[in-house]
């Protein structure tokens, strides 16, 4: 089956994060294909797989790079598939915010769908949820999905107020 | 036709960034609906706005806020599908950080796909790139968008080329 | 006898933070309840939550969030009770920014008393402040905590005078 | 009768923002005072205004200060009321942080209730939902403030949903 | 004769900063070319750009742009030429932070050169010193022009002792 | 007399807010010289002026600059005289951090004491009271200067109980 | 002997930081005295303190404080005496960004000699360098003292030279 | 063989970041200097190393430094050679912000090449495609160094893509 998200990383450092997306498809029974590919080091293996995505299947893309985080916009203006960046806190970032916004603030005319810092498993939730928006079936396990975060705060809820705080905090 | 894109905003204040989003839909033949829910003094209106998105055949729902904006991802937490967020700069805003962080930073489990700050054009193309990856007449169009964006800078590289910057900008 | 305030928490994992609000309101002797409610997660449970308070004598309510914090404004949005936030920095927070900044800069009509990162336990004395302000058992009590927060000052102070800063430096 | 609110600002110039304190709390006819008291000019007029303002029937006191805030903090550590800070940006603040943070970073033991940048309004509001906790009257006038701002938003929505976005923007 | 420095921008709007660094090279006697290269909108017009400088005896490029300003970075990462990263504060930019940080934080291995916001002068003076470092000529022009900056404030400095600032003031 | 104060700046355009210091310090009668000194383009003329501040008999330096401001901390380290730094805030700073960072964060060994972004009149202020500190007769004009803003902000206060905010803010 | 010198600090946490200009001061023979004073836990020795400062023989008073920190500019408000402020990153500091403003961007008419963060060494420098403009021999130890600094610099250099960096840095 | 490139620091404590540029010249065959220079502890020091690196033969000079980072915009404006600054994350620095600001923002005409926080690797690759930009030789082992890169990227992406990010990750 055709990988309908493609999941790339500018570099492998960046998989912890970027293996969360993977995960959370992979439990939602998405296919997804996942690699590296750097903007900065690997430009033409970029344009190729930016290139080539939409007919090889893919819905879209998801991108995670840190510091000056040019590969979500430059596959963003490289194809028209829609492209969710991550921005990864890397080693000598300056707390985030470089990567932060080196992704979200594309100019008029190449949006990137930015999510959280360190945000590579809500960057899966989103690929899904565009999935879901036109696969039926998706879409209810993302409903599915949505209830067990709810009664997983309920639970919680259930147990503090039971056992009281001290004895949940002593824990 | 049923709307594809659901476009709100918290104020009517808003609607000069978030016009831009429809105006590209109109462009493109995008069928959309657009309107005034806000999370603070409507809370009712936006979740009935929210739960019955989906059911109304809405794919993507575009929402823009200021300040503190709550709206996009109290979207997002009442419906599975995917939630563009605009950061607005409204008055008092902190430079725009404000907007910029509360819908950016969501938890884990509730993404919202953020634009740049102000981006209502941007929020409006990514909106078309979902729903071209899956609709190929919208997908073609959106190929020809591309083609548009390096037109005009190629025009206006051969105009600074051909007449030399002192004369361009002296214009 | 009825809870005065109430303290919720968008996660367990704010439970540390918020125990502190709690801890202080018992040892002044006020009435409190304390649980988890998800503005994200359990959108339902927060607008039951908070729309019953006022009815079931609430007369404060401290809310504590991280990220993207959107349970106190979301909260003093459902009622027109006072509403203290407690910002959280939670893990991939950006400095405690984003929680700070998703509290603090409410729009016009619905503020939230924001407090300092992490300050659990000035929203509890706050709280105790504001009940103090009607209830002169408390008031007392309030003065005699700050009372107390001078005497320990006064001791360290005399305590470094008396043994000279070589030596408390030391131990 | 007694003021139930006291309103104090560092300086004139601090006057604009202050005054829409003043003018809620006349809407809901709660009782208050307004005057200039500067922590750096007069630190002796503080201590008296806040060592007296118990005793004198006041509830809540709300204070603006910008640059390097030190008013409401200083004001909060002189009395056991509740302390509303409204962060100022003034002249040659940075943006307004340097006021934010001044008011809102407080030390454990002395908290200060931090509202939006030029917050003037919503410190009237916070103030007035405290007397509403206790005082059931300006409670109900509280709610009904809440369903006019629900019903300014829909009238705002279904004018913008009958007319048009590109009608409304055109005005 | 040949270009020895290669001038780009993202977009003609960065025209007015970026002519100041042609202004400076021409003054300098230094040969150079002026166009405009769009990282996100024609991608393979800037391969092409970076790719063919060395080989037209180009020396270094300055490349700059504003918001997400990935030009300066993806043409380091196309060339081993030395290039210049102008951070051009562009509208809708967050104060300019966007542009420097996409701009300075590149990572290990791809470095850009990067001046001050909107530091189109500098980045031409910049050029001008990699040129006179192996140009004698060029290198006293260089020096020259630093006895020029050295005299104008002593020029300064002598007007205002002798009048006074009252006077100087006034004007 | 000698001059017990030196102001310097970086550049004329700094002077509308350097005058301010020497306003101060004429109208306490506390003599002072005034100059243009730049680090970047007069370094050997700032190394001859801090140089033989001392022996010319100055007791404090005020120096103000924009930017990347280097020339309080050079001047810092080139006397073992007080100096005083203001930022300046220039046009292309960024919002002023800029020069803020630049003059505050100095190592250790090199203090500069730093005051308020465009903080020229305090600047003044501060260097008066450490010639105060040591001059009897300055001492007590810094008093009565205490007195005129206390007396300054009791008029303001005096009016405004008087008149009402009311017909103040109409002026 | 009388101390020129006063220092205190808002919390014996801060002591670490402070003790770095007692230090100081010991080694040059300045006479000191140093305590804790709490500008928010007891107001009263605050006033007590400053207002008696000079009358004791103080000539300069070192203040240094965490979070939102008023030490440094109320004393400042409350003495006609320079007053050198030190920022200390206390625990749930926002990276220090509170303190630092809450103590430079003092109002105009009440300057604060603001230090780097956690500056207490050079806030004993700065101090001394404050009593060196008027007593000759402390002047000449201050002369010593940045003769020191420079040749620890030239031990380091020719060390580095001689050695080679690789030797260094492998110890 | 006389260095092409100069390195110097403000301290020692650089040096883990400084000698990866030096690690890198020497890689590369690009003769070089190394020493220690401090702008605040050693002026003078400093006006002799960059008035005569040119006649040195001196071609390019690296300056990294941390806090208020002055070196490389002062040997900036003592030589006409290119200045590439390095901004060195130092202890007590805020997040690195004083750093990067004091050294990138320089004012009109005195340009210095910044690159990414504590990129000492990047400031030698830099300081490399400088003199490979004039000396044939070593702009193709700059081609190769480029071609190095791409490689490792494509092992890295050929090793996830075999092995499947699981196997990876485990490691």
């Amino acid at each position: 089956m055709n990988p309908q998200v493609g999941i790339i990383m500018g570099s492998q450092s960046d998989l912890p994060i970027m293996a969360e997306a993977a995960q959370f498809l992979e439990e939602l029974g998405i296919a997804y294909e996942l690699t590296v590919v750097s903007a900065h080091r690997t430009p033409q293996r970029m344009i190729d797989y930016a290139g080539s995505a939409r007919e090889r299947g893919v819905k879209v893309i998801v991108a995670g790079a840190g510091g000056a985080a040019h590969l979500p916009g430059m596959v963003a203006s490289l194809t028209s598939l829609p492209v969710i960046g991550v921005p990864v806190k890397s080693s000598n970032s300056i707390d985030g915010w470089d990567s932060i916004l080196s992704i979200l603030q594309m100019p008029s005319g190449i949006p990137v769908a930015t999510v959280a810092l360190n945000g590579g498993k809500n960057a899966g939730i989103l690929a899904a949820s565009i999935v879901g928006a036109y696969d039926a079936e998706i879409g209810k396990k993302m409903d599915a999905f949505k209830t067990g975060l709810r009664e997983k705060v309920e639970e919680s809820a259930a147990q503090l107020e039971e056992k009281g705080w001290k004895a949940v905090l002593k824990k």
